[in-house]
């Protein structure tokens, strides 16, 4: 088991990471009260529920569940409110915890439950995706959708103690483990050639489960998630390093709708575009972003989209939250493993790159 | 015009006291984005929006305004999510200001709106009841209610600026005044035996919507509470003092049912019981309890209540949250215009402060 400590200002918190935790064991310094209410989904109850109840029990805490439907649709304000009417019900006070137990989706939900209820309790994180284990993890974001827009209501809540078990990671479908590499593939791309060149050499067994180099993966990108967050906690700069690809990837989900692909799928062609675009500019070799796009495939992830018009491509491009005042800022890379923000690229090359990583008639 | 500095950490914010406040001059350093929202209710409106929507438009803001219906009853999760509805459907961002125009209830739900909405935008206070401006300017609780308990869910957010003009007073409901005064009567009675004494010579003034008088009692009012929270900001000890005639007072609201009793006139009655005990227990005279009773009444507030049942009133006063592990904590008052926070009292002589002040037959 590793132990990666999140330092933010006057919070600090450790994410244990490694396969079969001793969560009882782990547990116990991070609850103070007796109640615990687990928040999980009908997809994830019937694997891991049990497990912690039965824990926790032996911790002598009262556990509740609330148990939501699955799915991104579900992540909104009538299902937030089913987790205080089940907080309620229970007759839990301000002392008592709220676990998350699921994916990105349960733990942005019952994160912000947890900021609200009584106006914070308690907030221990168990992400069982591998995209929630390397990006939820680290940064408090936490936040339902609205009808006209994805995590626009929400609080920064960080919970107490971070559990990313990789033998969950087992049960997980093959396309949501890829949806998870795509992120990881992008810390190594935005800062970290020497990782880069570890996941080249371990992917076939990052695909393959393999639950020791998923710890290793894991690890590496809280440990750089958490480095940045840590020196830009208030979204001013560097922070936006961490949507390489996001801004393309972002005009590919909106285009074909939210859920037809995986928000990892559109930012790993995303991260091809965004690669391609450096190459123009003449920043990074045909050899570089040749390594771009096999790492991504071999993460069994696309590196083309399907044909969309450019200027649906590019409305959608600008509705993006990365564009200040009407200028587009795109995280490009200056060499391989180095992303900057920056404004200053050619829009055809940026059209070209985008043009060049469609597939036709798809 | 009074200008009050509140001091809480890295957080600091001005209450402008006064009347027929400048608010186009005043508001100016606190807007920084262009979008404002204007929340506010059905009552207040008519009364007071158009001047707002000109000051803003003065300063080249862009409005607009979320009208809720008037009540306690709709301090809820549907009505927060209008809020969410009218930002959106507003195309706000990140960088709007929400602005609360009206008086608790209107205060705390727009509050968790600015502190959720992007995950926390900027928010402005203009309470337009007494008393609002004696207990929501200064604090930070925001929230809505839950059919299974008030306030139970929410968040801490400090406004940026609280404007609290006496003139919007003139429009307020005479029993919503007394209501105010109940609070203010209350920071005299718990620690400052001269803003007492300053009460009982100007309370036909206060009642009478004095603007100046009422200018003053706010301000000392502001002044307390904040000194008492910053002393206190997490709720661990000397904040409890502010509950004065709050656990008697959540009794009788509980039992007559919400909204039959004002929050004020209940606690009003709280606040006798609680002198009335102090005085059994041989803590403050006869003349003591005396005073406060007739500043009660001067402020045309009751110093009794109906008859309630002693086990059924003791039960709801055990419900309340300032009740640590079965034993009830009490707010008394050790002299006149100093309270304490205690559990050391003769149980039977609390039974008799609560059956001496209730009316029989009513
Ligand atoms: N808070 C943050 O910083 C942050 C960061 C990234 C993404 N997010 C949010 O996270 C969400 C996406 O997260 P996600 O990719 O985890 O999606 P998700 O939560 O929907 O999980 C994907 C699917 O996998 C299932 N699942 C979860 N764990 C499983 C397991 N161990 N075995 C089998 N199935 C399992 C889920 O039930 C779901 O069907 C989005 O809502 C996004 O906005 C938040
Ligand atoms: N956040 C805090 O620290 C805090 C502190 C105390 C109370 N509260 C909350 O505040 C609420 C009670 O506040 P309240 O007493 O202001 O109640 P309120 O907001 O319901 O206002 C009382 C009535 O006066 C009307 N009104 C408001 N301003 C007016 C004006 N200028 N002229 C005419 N009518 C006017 C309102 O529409 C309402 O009908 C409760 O929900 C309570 O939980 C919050
Ligand atoms: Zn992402
Ligand atoms: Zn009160």
């Amino acid at each position: 088991m590793q132990t990666l400590h999140v330092e933010l200002g006057d919070r600090r918190y450790p994410i244990f990471i490694g396969s079969h935790l001793d969560i009882q064991h782990l547990l116990k310094p991070y609850i103070q009260g007796k109640q615990v209410m687990i928040v999980t989904n009908d997809t994830v109850a019937p694997l891991y529920l049990e497990t912690y109840k039965k824990a926790l029990t032996a911790l002598d805490k009262v556990t509740a569940q609330c148990i939501l439907r699955d799915g991104e649709k579900f992540k909104n304000i009538e299902n937030l409110n089913l987790i205080f009417d089940a907080l309620l019900a229970s007759g839990f006070n301000r002392d008592c915890t709220v676990l998350a137990l699921g994916g990105g989706v349960i733990g942005d939900m019952a994160g912000f439950a947890a900021a609200s209820f009584q106006r914070g309790v308690n907030f221990i994180q168990v992400p069982t995706t591998l995209l929630s284990q390397v990006d939820s993890s680290v940064g408090g974001k936490t936040g339902i959708n609205h009808p006209l827009g994805k995590n626009m209501i929400g609080a920064f809540k960080q919970p107490s103690v971070v559990f990313a078990d990789m033998n969950q990671l087992s049960t997980l479908p093959p396309r949501e483990l890829s949806a998870g590499l795509s992120e990881i593939i992008k810390y190594a791309l935005l800062g970290d050639i020497e990782f880069l060149a570890w996941l080249e050499g371990n992917m076939p067994k990052l695909v393959a489960g393999d639950e020791q180099a998923l710890a290793e993966a894991v690890y590496r990108s809280c440990a750089h998630k958490a480095r940045i967050v840590a020196n830009d906690e208030h979204e001013k700069g560097e922070r936006a390093l961490l949507n390489l690809g996001h801004t393309f990837g972002h005009a590919i989900e909106s285009y074909l709708g939210y859920g037809t692909w995986l928000h990892g799928e559109a930012v790993a062609v995303g991260m091809v575009m965004a690669a391609e675009l450096s190459h123009l500019m003449g920043w990074i070799s045909t050899e570089d972003l040749a390594r771009v796009k096999h790492i991504i495939q071999q993460a069994n992830l696309p590196i083309y989209c399907p044909e969309i018009p450019l200027d649906e491509f590019l409305s959608y491009m600008s509705h993006d939250k990365k564009v200040l005042d009407g200028k587009i800022r795109l995280i490009l890379m200056k060499k391989l493993g180095h992303a900057v923000i920056t404004e200053e690229f050619n829009v055809d090359y940026m059209k070209q790159a985008i043009l060049n990583n469609q597939k036709k008639g798809e």
